[in-house]
């Protein structure tokens, strides 16, 4: 609640006594924060000052209005400073920039087009977002160069597309060409975007894959479907320059990455991360984080009792690992809104809880999805963990359409679910949800082995892919199913005989050297054979996706055999960046 | 585990010390708790006693083959006693039905067509399923009355819709009419399927609502669907007779109702219900629950200790109330069969949670789907509770196809969640899931409104419908957002002024007698008006979907009026049978 001030001789209050609450940045965050703010108080006075045209923006919209999916950019547009009075009773000032905060005399200066002012506060919010990054290249102030985070930024970029296209219906014969820089979540929104809309498109990541939080055995699905569409994809490097083609050439610039590539381009599109707008919080002297956001406590108040802050902009705590740093996501950014206005209106608050870093992003045909942490962030904190993967249709196997659901988690030794990572054609998005409620809940593998999701034929399992998951990390953590890793192959292959329990058929359109070949239904009666083979050695087994080994895996451990089944199967094996490069020439 | 039986000598082990194993009823929960016993014990001799010609078949999918949606009948038979032997060394007899259990000597008595035998057991999985209740209507032994629950029922029926087309093909000009009696889930499914396969289909069902588990301000939304597609809704009633017609007639069948409606049928399809097949195991003095299903422990174990039992026949607690019944449902028989097999081979269980009773169907464009206890349930149980609606977008608004989700949710006054419904034409699956984790998990409504789903314009909202949901609890549970209910519709009106906060257009097309009309963005202008209509009577306030009116409560509250906000607005006003009636007449 916004503390008492008894002697405040700074600035009077309101003639009514009405609380003064002003609110800085009027999107996500701070949006609702204003009509959450005045849901509770009817008559505190709400000032939202935002710096740039708009206010309440749908901001995660922005690449389907490139791509033409949202026909109308003002769709984007979601209020007004007027329907905001007509509604809520806010006084929302676009064009109004906050250059200072006076926390001792508790006002802000304010910038407008009219000059400057002063305005008091009892309650300040600040909600100023993140801004942009632009890695270190070279000739970036380019025209052709642009990035994709605000209206202004996507009404460039449309100038640009549009004039492109004039130049097509003119008769241009070179195809138009785009670079998408950094291959994140929304880099690979605006790749399908640019691709949809018509242009050839390449995208470059400096990590080794595309969507580099995703686990590595799951990105090149994804890699996959962006070349399927025609998308050139370059990993491992970076842009270095932006270098102009003369007046007349086939493309406006030309993009020159540390790898030697030179790559054509009519648009470059930069979307390499975002850091928070935190210079306003620092001027004031307010505690930052150590990457630089806004330090907040569970209610959003900052280190001055009278200011609260929310959004890209804040430091949060991560699930799991308790880390601290800023999560550029909207959901998160909306209810610290809400929790902030509650803490400053002294309403009963809802704790923050550590943010688990739920996202989703769709790639033409393909969704990926992650909550929690991955295998690399479990791994470089420290955390003991198991990965475990299920490839399973996203409902009844025997029901017409059903698709794989690619999923690779992690379980803590104790069976507590730790994160999870998903990417498919469907139901990818509904069982990262159901993932992220058990995370949050503190949920088990035994716990997901149990849950009852709603079962018909079109739309799941009896046995979900989340009951699969659970089974199969049970399996795993209480020994009954031991398990290698694609990524420790070469080890194995050194160490184990492999044994292939595909059929005949599936061996043939590619195998390990050296692997042996037992069809799992024949296993019982060859077991000899197998043992001979191993002649002391582990047992490497594989399938497809795991299931037959498994249950050939539980044959061999009868047998008195040293048997592991490998995690996620063969399916795994070939997505999986190492092993892949081992498995080169075979037949896929 | 299996008791030791030290000195047994009624029937001597396998002669290796294997385990004997005799599971009764090869689908759902048997095979389940087969091909985990096995994967458990290599060595155990597992013996499968299926008294049908099909083990493990796709009983869920029967209504898709009917429809055509699932081409071939085969599909359904997921596995064969060769491929059970192949791949799990499991010992398949169809056709074997056990006539009795002699607990004491530890043997079934089996009967085959090649006559009776003796089959000993150290454990016995009773796996016997559910048997279709028959109503009490006359004639119901006319070749044109059918189940459909079992492969034998799908055939029967698919030479009888064969028969029939042949008809139409030869030149029949009747309409081919079928009348589906009972409209819970399955009898949904069927409706679909006869539509789909072409027929002309009539519904009837004994209450007043189609799918009666589901809570009467949701079922409307389904009738209407069925309507849509040229379904007759016979509902309040319930058949009578089957009353078969001369040779030569249009129809092969009347069928009479209760109301004196007389329905042509050439088809008549029996969907009211299923109860336990537990004649054997009461036959054999287990325990059985008072509902007529086995009794069983939380790891599957009857009152015998050498005897298991899961799937349809047996009972479970129901999360929430605690009542005691059965649940014919795939998923939770799946897991009781791993559960059971865990149990006896002396591997660690996951004891069985209550069921929640997860359920949802597809009937055409529409989707409806349950978790936990309805309000009514609640009610009958003396559970305290608070319903909370949402119609809220299965994905951003302004992102293309966004569809209402309809929610209905029951609340504890300590927040946690009791049980959900939902009805939409998009992502209504989801939510449940997310929903069924969450009450699993015992979440609340503070919890709801903090879960960090996954967001990105095609998949949901920065604020999900989840959220959504939770948010409107904690708001109703605090006390910020007092509200009334539709179906408390008469009093509320003989004592409250009705406040319509909508668009005079909105308000124009159908509203309340008596009814103000003030538009949200006016009230604060007219709330003099408001007052003094009010004269010193309560407010009651309703918009379309609740969100408007949420924020002129709060004002009218913030003005010292007692104010509270229709639950789910109009769209539930219109939809609740009471309140609906009392509309009749009103524009849509």
């Amino acid at each position: 609640m916004i503390p008492s001030t008894p002697g405040s001789t700074t600035h009077p209050s309101d003639p009514d006594g009405a609380r003064r609450i002003v609110v800085v940045g009027g999107v996500a965050g701070g949006m609702s924060a204003a009509a959450r703010a005045r849901r509770l108080d009817e008559h505190a006075s709400i000032v939202v000052l935002e710096q740039s045209d708009h206010v309440s923006f749908a901001g995660c919209g922005l690449p389907y209005q490139v791509s033409g999916e949202i026909a109308h950019r003002d769709t984007l547009l979601l209020h007004s400073p007027g329907s905001l009075r007509a509604s809520l009773d806010l006084d929302v000032r676009t064009r109004h920039r906050v250059t200072a905060i006076d926390r001792t005399a508790r006002t802000v200066i304010v910038a407008a087009e009219d000059g400057t002012s002063e305005l008091a506060y009892d309650a300040l919010l600040l909600a100023p977002g993140a801004t942009t990054v632009l890695p270190p290249v070279a000739g970036l102030d380019h025209p052709a160069v642009h990035t994709l985070r605000t209206i202004a930024d996507l009404d460039a970029l449309a100038a640009r597309l549009a004039g492109l296209e004039a130049e097509v219906a003119a008769g241009r014969t070179a195809p138009v060409r785009a670079v998408v820089v950094g291959a994140g979540f929304i880099g690979l929104e605006a790749v399908e975007a640019l691709v949809t809309r018509g242009l050839s498109v390449d995208v470059v990541e400096r990590a080794d894959q595309v969507l580099p939080p995703l686990e590595p055995d799951l990105a090149p699905l994804l890699a996959d479907e962006l070349r399927d569409h025609g998308v050139g994809l370059h990993l491992g490097t970076s842009a270095t320059a932006v270098v102009p083609r003369p007046a007349g050439a086939d493309h406006a610039v030309a993009l020159e990455l540390a790898d030697g590539t030179v790559l054509d381009a009519d648009v470059v599109l930069v979307s390499v991360g975002v850091r928070p707008a935190s210079d306003l919080a620092a001027a004031a002297g307010l505690a930052l984080g150590e990457r630089g956001a806004i330090r907040v406590d569970a209610d959003q108040r900052t280190s001055d009792p009278h200011v609260w802050a929310v959004g890209d902009a804040v430091e949060v705590v991560h699930a799991v690992t308790g880390a601290t740093g800023p999560v550029p996501l909207a959901g998160p950014a909306n209810r610290q809104g809400r929790r902030a206005a509650d803490s400053m209106l002294g309403h009963r608050t809802t704790p923050q809880a550590p943010v688990l870093g739920t996202a989703i992003v769709r790639v033409f045909g393909l969704t990926a999805a992650v909550t929690g942490p991955s295998h690399a962030t479990l791994t470089s904190a420290g955390v003991a963990h198991e990965q475990v993967r299920v490839h399973a249709a996203h409902h009844a196997g025997w029901f017409p359409g059903a698709e794989p659901v690619h999923v690779t988690a992690s379980f803590a030794p104790d069976g507590r679910l730790l994160g999870a990572q998903a990417v498919g054609r469907a139901g990818v998005d509904k069982r990262i949800d159901v993932l992220a409620t058990a995370l949050r809940a503190g949920l088990t593998a035994d716990d997901l082995a149990e849950l009852e999701l709603a079962y018909a034929p079109p739309f799941g399992a009896a046995k979900d892919v989340v009951n699969m998951l659970g089974f199969v990390a049970q399996n795993v953590l209480d020994g009954t199913m031991p398990q290698w890793h694609a990524a420790d192959l070469d080890e194995v292959v050194a160490t184990s005989l492999v044994l292939d329990v595909r059929s005949r058929d599936e061996h043939a359109a590619g195998h390990l050297d050296g692997a042996l070949n037992v069809p799992h239904t024949e296993l019982r009666e060859r077991l000899d054979e197998v043992r001979a083979a191993a002649a002391g050695r582990p047992v490497a087994v594989h399938c497809a996706s795991g299931v037959r080994s498994y249950l050939a895996t539980r044959v061999l451990l009868a047998a008195g055999l040293d048997a592991r089944n490998l995690s996620g199967g063969w399916l795994t094996l070939t997505t999986t960046p190492h092993a892949a490069r081992t498995l080169e020439g075979v037949p896929a």
